[in-house]
């Protein structure tokens, strides 16, 4: 749908964990990473949230990080027998895996002595030859390797991680978005908002039904990277929806 | 992780729309599924969310429904242009797409003369060859072929036509579930969490940190078909979690 021209930057979600997968928790990463890294002129192409299975990870990482420009991984590199995210990764790019001598130094500065110990020290193990992603919150980093970018499961951790390393992304130019609500259901609108979208090519125009207090809405939403189109573009849906309105309130 | 030797069902969940993969919109439809699903005995074992592009969801859903025994699609199947999710199946399919006359009757029944629009009655084109998949609250119906279940993806009506259609699902036995919190940080219970789970492989054992108020706590949670082992984990976890907890306390 969109056809502008613009360099796009690509990118896949991945969450790992088997509490997404049985329900027991609610991703909240995705959102948060999809929306910053638009903002970076980044775009979420797809996301993926699979097991915490050394094997699914190794195949699934291997084949999104050489499609698209970034990958995000969430989760899994914790202390516990259940963080196996890093040795994985490590698997997949078939590089050593042992203590990075940084992070090290950084978790042993954190913890006390008498809290030293092998599994929370574990969390140092990392690939060979990454580069720490900070962690203000916690101190545990996370790591960057080729376009592979490493990040914990714990959503206010996670989103720090991201704000300390967003300089290192290169992104295209972002993509602007506008919203336009109205209290039609979509099967009003269809016709008129398909001519839009026919006449405004580099502007993508979604339809997102909603349904409340028993009745039926729609929100639209205009995304482009051309300021101007996308303007225009927002002009007509706009006038159509209350073109639309007037009518509707008539015949209902 | 698991070992235990039950009928695994297993499904793929497809979350298909821009607006989950730009931000917009938080995706609020995998919990669901996951957790219906799970009561069901079916387990989901990946998810991914991708593009409204016909290629990307022909070629993911070939591969999905391929690999699992249930595929779930959310989204796409409204009236509006950016509602492809029904042809693109067709074309995976590789079967004719074209008005469904049960779900045409429907439409029909449902919407006044003067609402009959040709954008309206496209949510009657399906691929050939499908069962419905009943909508108690807006009517336009989704549908069923061979192992994939196409579904809305406004919230409200998606669990609603999931409700309807659970009938129709063949699970194996369901994995049960016991959550256990604690307010040790992961680091603290790691070693001996790790040793309890070598002691019951066919437990799932996870692990899930939390950061609140400032301080880290984990939720443990167990899961396994058989009630037995999962009852002999849990008190292993408990005593263990009660034990370590004096001792924090103690120490910090």
């Amino acid at each position: 749908m969109m056809t502008d021209q613009g360099k796009i930057v690509s990118a896949c979600v991945l969450i790992i964990g088997n509490e997404i997968l049985s329900g027991r928790t609610g991703d909240e990463n995705l959102q948060f990473l999809a929306t910053r890294l638009n903002e970076l002129g980044i775009q979420v192409m797809e996301a993926r949230v699979i097991r915490d299975d050394c094997d699914v990870i190794v195949e699934v990482l291997n084949s999104v990080r050489a499609t698209y420009d970034y990958v995000f991984t969430t989760g899994g590199i914790g202390p516990t027998h259940d963080d196996i995210t890093s040795k994985c990764v490590a698997r997949a790019f078939d590089v050593p895996f042992g203590r990075n001598a940084e992070a090290e130094a950084i978790l042993l500065k954190y913890y006390k002595a008498k809290d030293v110990t092998d599994e929370r020290m574990s969390m140092a193990d990392m690939p060979e030859g990454v580069t720490l992603i900070d962690n203000p919150v916690s101190l545990a980093p996370g790591f960057q390797i080729e376009n592979v970018f490493v990040l914990p499961g714990v959503p206010r951790i996670m989103r720090d991680m991201v704000e300390g390393m967003a300089h290192r992304l290169d992104g295209g130019d972002p993509v602007l978005s506008i919203s336009v609500t109205s209290e039609l259901p979509e099967g009003v609108i269809a016709k008129s908002l398909g001519q839009i979208q026919d006449r405004y090519p580099d502007v993508e125009i979604g339809s997102y039904p909603y349904f409340q207090d028993r009745k039926f809405g729609t929100n639209l939403v205009l995304r482009s990277r051309n300021e101007a189109m996308l303007g225009e573009a927002t002009n007509a849906v706009r006038q159509m929806v209350s073109e639309l309105s007037e009518e509707y309130a008539k015949n209902s």
